[in-house]
């Protein structure tokens, strides 16, 4: 029997997680867990390089994040889900790596860079948020993993830690560390309520996973359509209309669906009656996961003990990396 | 009883140690053991900083300088000496604080770009060597050190360090970290024997602790003196000649060497006897040094249980900075 293939991916924890985390990670994570050795990593370290002046925010997401996961199906005996900041054998490889990238190299990173500027940090970015992709290589590293689902943005970060990983092996001499594939998704992104390409916080167009249900069909009939289709009568175009695009998501009722789209296509379906079904489709998708999350919630000590295991089993695995890394490097006085 | 100041010292291991920095910081540290809480870290991390790719050099010099210290009479049982890489706490530590120190903050430190220029780095320098003042930061605050013994040109490291310390205390509303005071030298740096400003390595002008000491002989005898002072009947100078201040350093008999100076001055006494007699003093210096060292280095073992025990102690140390500061930042879910 052939080895599974490590898959390592996670979240920030700065908000709850939302139906576009679902659709982008979530159900592929629950899809890949039974056939990949997956960890899935809370990043609260990362999450302070920019919210360094907010830590009870990141605590406290932190234990949301969990809960989603857990309310979601991802499963704590097939996926491993630990804190990154409690697992300190990452922190370690990130400051030898520090050494393999120059100053330059970093300060060109596309990503790193478009995100300055979104941010406004301006010449004031923190070292810790500039470094960030030095400390990304080392969790990937850390749990040689074969793949990491990213975003199309965030390309040059897989290439980053190749890089890395190249000129660790090629230094030390050694076979340490494994150079990892991107995984990008086959899925279109889902849009906001508002018709903007991504949900965001910033701009309040998302709907969390543990949205007040009442809110969620609100937000349904709220949602950006075709702004062409001001008549019942008129035809609608289902191509690219968010509601459509929720509903490819999240409606089971497959020839439902097709029938609505046919209508709307041909005219005389209006968008207060798609909306409303979209709603009741979310209402549907929500109430299960809503029914977990509330058992969790109500005994968090039990999430905590699943994060705790999660931790020990990753700290596991990246000892094992960073015992190979330090006597690559001569690191190894003691032995 | 008022508790003892804490002082943290160390060395990189990229060489063995010289009478250089026997004079510059070795006799303080032998004098402040008994007095202080002391701490010496052979900066092992550091020193991969900008030697990543000679892990070798950097390994074998951490046994080479830990003889040295022994050798000249840092005792283990009064001085906690101990291997950077080899406490983890200190590099968790450093992880947070690189959040709280802007990249221009960096890009400016005036020591560190003379660094870059001196080590003809330009822009490829390694981002490990850029952030080091925040890695060296969380060596001095994770001891809670009072003093840190620098020379001059590390007043901004020191700077770097309280500036940290206090955002961080600032920010996570603690006094979890403590400033730190810069103990300057009294003593003037001893000049190569080449007469130049200080012993390095290349330009291959140091006499090291460990010399054999025929080539101490012979090095004594090719060191700069007075350039003027080519007529034996001439009067000398000694103030700035480098053969004095070696025997200001090293000769314990005071009167003979007011009597040398006395006579070189006037005249009539020539380099070539003032030189053999340093060349004696030295060896005279030397050899208890080096019967010390050849009996640890025939003990190996003894060295590194040595360095084995000063790492448990610094590790406990550490260790209970990091739990403070991870409690501030709220990285505190398993508690």
């Amino acid at each position: 029997m052939s080895e599974k293939k490590v898959i390592l991916t996670g979240d920030r924890p700065t908000g709850k997680l939302h139906l576009g985390h679902y659709v982008g990670s979530l159900q592929s994570r629950i899809k890949l867990q039974s056939t990949h050795e997956q960890y899935v990593m809370i990043a609260d370290a990362q999450a302070l390089t920019d919210n360094y002046d907010n830590p009870e925010k990141v605590h406290e997401n932190v234990i949301e994040v969990a809960i989603d996961y857990l309310s979601v199906g991802i499963d704590p005996s097939e996926t491993t889900i630990f804190i990154q900041s409690m697992v300190p054998e990452i922190h370690e490889i990130a400051m030898y790596f520090l050494n393999l990238v120059t100053w330059n190299r970093l300060k060109h990173n596309p990503t790193v860079k478009a995100e300055i500027r979104q941010k406004g940090f301006g010449e004031s970015v923190p070292a810790g948020f500039m470094t960030y992709p030095v400390f990304q290589a080392a969790d990937i590293a850390a749990f040689h993993a074969d793949l990491v689902p990213v975003g199309d943005d965030q390309r040059p970060m897989i290439e980053q830690t190749n890089e890395i990983v190249r000129n660790f092996n090629r230094i030390y001499k050694t076979d340490a560390l494994k150079e990892v594939e991107g995984l990008y998704p086959n899925v279109a992104r889902l849009p906001g309520i508002d018709g903007s390409a991504k949900m965001s916080k910033s701009l309040n167009n998302g709907i969390a996973l543990s949205e007040d249900l009442k809110s969620v069909m609100k937000k349904a009939k709220k949602m950006f359509s075709d702004p062409n289709h001001t008549n019942i009568e008129d035809p609608g175009q289902v191509e690219g209309n968010p509601v459509f695009l929720y509903l490819d998501c999240f409606c089971s009722d497959t020839q439902k669906l097709a029938e609505l789209k046919e209508h709307y296509t041909r005219g005389g379906l209006g968008d207060g009656s798609v909306k409303k079904y979209l709603g009741e489709v979310l209402v549907e998708f929500l109430e299960p996961i809503q029914t977990r999350r509330a058992q969790f919630e109500q005994d968090k000590g039990e999430v905590l003990n699943i994060l705790k295991k999660g931790t020990v089993e990753a700290r596991k695995k990246a000892a094992k990396t960073l015992a190979a890394v330090k006597e690559a490097m001569h690191l190894n006085y003691f032995k």
